[in-house]
């Protein structure tokens, strides 16, 4: 790593550290009402590649997107009691619209759901509308005390998905299936983190569902972060909002319902899933640009010959940029990228275009190489796949290495000032929660034998619980 | 057309007609606060093809998405006091956030312009980090009195272009380059809607800009719909944000700015300009299923050959949906399809079948023809191809058909009640736009003497105004 010293080191202050790597790689800032955030550029194009990674699967799951109001008639926050406890601290409400104070005041949406389950109410007639499988892109409003960008902003970018089933085992197994070939796909095979995926806890649960399912990612500090959460509802909203439909034998039932979410909470996580000392590490199928061309000094046709590679390397379906600042300093580029977490950089100096070659320089492990120019679409596609499986292989070293095997409470909760600690569920106790709560930790997931979310079938103390501090 | 009858007519009641098709193709529904809408699956999928090309086009101009904060501090607003003039009244204003009343409340943004050109001011230091040239996609609110879903909504998508340049020429080529590139090009080329490309009076300017580029389409009632904006801003906001940087020269200057903006209403304009009494005709590059297979009936292979036809069909790249809903009858499915306005529909029954033959339908005309299974995928795509050009062509001898030119003020208003009328600039003299405005009509918009925006160095007395009633 060329000059580390731009950040501060992640084992000396890992919060300081992820201020520090947002601000300097650009991804990020403060918006001017406390708790708000601006996606810069560079941030906002990685969320652009999440969303079109997760949109591609949502739609292959047969989910259609559609848009619902920003603006919520406080009295549907009412309508579901359990759901108002929930949200009502963390509520924007307008009263103010047109210049005239509102008779009924607005809330600015916490969730669609509400909304949703009203126009499903209208829509779902027949057994022949389901499942009726929508979602929806857009912002929300929670308001925040303690603010921290990306991981809990007062507003955020995310998905949020509602389905209406005839079944309670086919919402069942699309609940699972968003889980599994949505959130735990896209977050493995793209963003290279190894999450687990499990069952919340009744006590961690989302209010509003009979069982909810989760993706946990470990940070590089050994805390957990939820990044995706998939819920199966039950009949609970479809009966507060009357949600139902004449069914094929003639007779008029509830629907059964999932929701399933997933933020911009997700550029938290690829930040501190692998970012280092010298800045983000960007996935190559993540990355907006997967090589960057440097221009080491304006001589000797060195531009044209970053331009040419450029071209190549775009006609192989790469993403390219090049860096021709001259003005700049060599180091100083070279930080920036680094910090930006560009997977491969291309130097282009006269020398070793005089022997008809570039360095290529890894991201991921900071590894230079020289390569002839002939050879270097294949080099850095290489390169590429190199990076994308090691980044996973790293991630998922880590998280093992950060995961101990407990056998009691009191063990499990000293192993969670490293990391995760896995504990029978028999061994948690019915108040193994309680102390660990009261410790600052939480269960994250219940897994089964298998490592993966609980079959149906698998007994309670069959359980493994996993514990460890949360963001 | 099969059934014309399940929409009141276009020219019994346009209005009407409007309302109906957008319920009948579920394109859109009332939200639950009023003014608010709701974007249905099969209206947002045509959103999003909308996003896609218009994105497309906004990026090949090297401008980049970011996001920025829903909610203004007030004292944003104030900044700009002829922006505040121009928006107060339809501000919606936050005053409880987490609980409590605020200090200072915060105004859901109506743009965000002012927000974004606080980090412009931020961003933006040397002549070196210009052009900036960004763009976001979000919801804006502006609180409606009369709503119209899509045309005048409280809430509406949209995206707003904001760059800042170096100098005056650099922003006014930007600034017509987006009114041609991205938005004309996608309106024409895509949308099939042959839009008048012109500059606004002073009086039609936005209350920022300098000069107020716009493209107008004609909707099949004769009235203009304004489909799209490009406003050169000159140092209006610069100076009011204090957007200044050190030029090549050493010394401090104040950026020159453009900003640009379309939003759902071009949903309206494609239903306005293209609909007929038996619903929507989507032109085949903006729908989201170009080809709809109708399974007749369920006997002798009928849903094989679809299932092979479709997969046909899709391997050729075409967007494919195949309605087996045997359970309705053919006919409802076929007004359904009408309605939706899928270009190309092919009719797969056992009678032509056995003939080797499937019927096709192209949407735009009614026309039907027997086409050898053989030869689909080519005559599918022939009928796309044709229908493209066809609903261009037709909405482009419309507006020539109904647009008149006048001599006179008084003449120019006469006819403005079966279209547009074009007047010399001269002879509409300086109380015409007061008398057309009081007669409900507006200089929709300037053009050159070839019909396009006025160039530079053409004399205002040669250039003629575009008269018309407008949405």
């Amino acid at each position: 790593m060329a000059n580390p010293s731009v950040l501060t080191s992640q084992r000396e202050d890992f919060p300081r550290w992820y201020q520090d790597v947002l601000a300097k790689a650009e991804l990020a800032d403060n918006g001017p009402v406390r708790g708000t955030i601006v996606i810069r550029p560079y941030g906002y194009a990685i969320w652009e590649r999440m969303q079109a990674e997760l949109d591609d699967r949502i739609k292959a799951l047969g989910v259609a997107n559609a848009y619902f109001p920003l603006f919520i008639p406080e009295s549907y926050l009412r309508k579901e009691a359990e759901h108002v406890e929930g949200f009502s601290p963390e509520l924007a409400v307008v009263t103010i619209g047109g210049g005239k104070t509102l008779e009924e005041p607005v809330v600015v949406r916490p969730t669609s759901e509400t909304v949703i389950n009203a126009y499903f109410s209208k829509w779902v007639q027949s057994y022949r509308d389901l499942p009726m499988l929508l979602n929806q892109w857009a912002n929300v409003v929670r308001w925040e005390l303690r603010p921290r960008l990306f991981l809990r902003t007062t507003e955020f970018l995310w998905q949020e998905g509602h389905t209406a089933h005839a079944s309670e085992d086919d919402a069942r197994v699309f609940a699972l299936r968003v889980l599994d070939e949505v959130y735990r796909d896209f977050m493995v095979e793209v963003m290279a983190v190894p999450v687990l995926t499990g069952r919340k806890t009744a006590r961690e649960r989302f209010a509003g569902a009979e069982t909810t399912w989760t993706c946990e990612g470990m940070m590089r500090d050994g805390k957990a972060l939820q990044m995706g959460t998939s819920h199966e509802l039950g009949q609970n909203f479809a009966r507060a909002f009357d949600i139902s439909f004449l069914d094929e034998s003639g007779s008029q039932s509830y629907v059964w319902q999932t929701s399933w979410g997933a933020s911009t909470r997700l550029m938290g996580a690829l930040v501190m899933a692998h970012g280092d000392d010298a800045g983000l590490r960007i996935p190559p199928r993540l990355a907006p640009q997967q090589v960057v061309i440097l221009v080491v000094r304006a001589e000797e046709g060195t531009a044209e010959a970053a331009a040419a590679l450029a071209a190549e390397l775009e006609s192989a379906g790469l993403r390219v940029t090049t860096d021709e600042r001259l003005e700049t300093s060599f180091g100083r580029r070279v930080v920036d990228w680094e910090l930006k977490g560009v997977p491969v950089r291309l130097e282009v100096g006269p020398r070793d275009l005089a022997r008809g070659e570039v360095v290529l320089v890894r991201r991921h492990t900071g590894a230079k190489e020289s390569v002839p120019l002939r050879g270097v679409v294949q080099a850095v596609a290489d390169a590429l796949k190199e990076a994308q499986a090691a980044l996973l292989e790293e991630a998922g070293a880590f998280r093992v290495g950060h995961t101990a095997s407990a056998a009691s409470v009191q063990d499990a909760l000293d192993a969670t000032a490293e990391g995760f600690a896995t504990v029978p569920l028999p061994a948690l106790g019915p108040d193994g929660e309680d102390r660990a709560n009261a410790a600052g930790v939480s269960v994250r997931c219940l897994v089964g034998a298998d490592g993966g979310p609980p079959r149906p079938d698998e007994p309670d103390d069959e359980l493994v619980a996993v514990l460890g501090r949360a963001y």
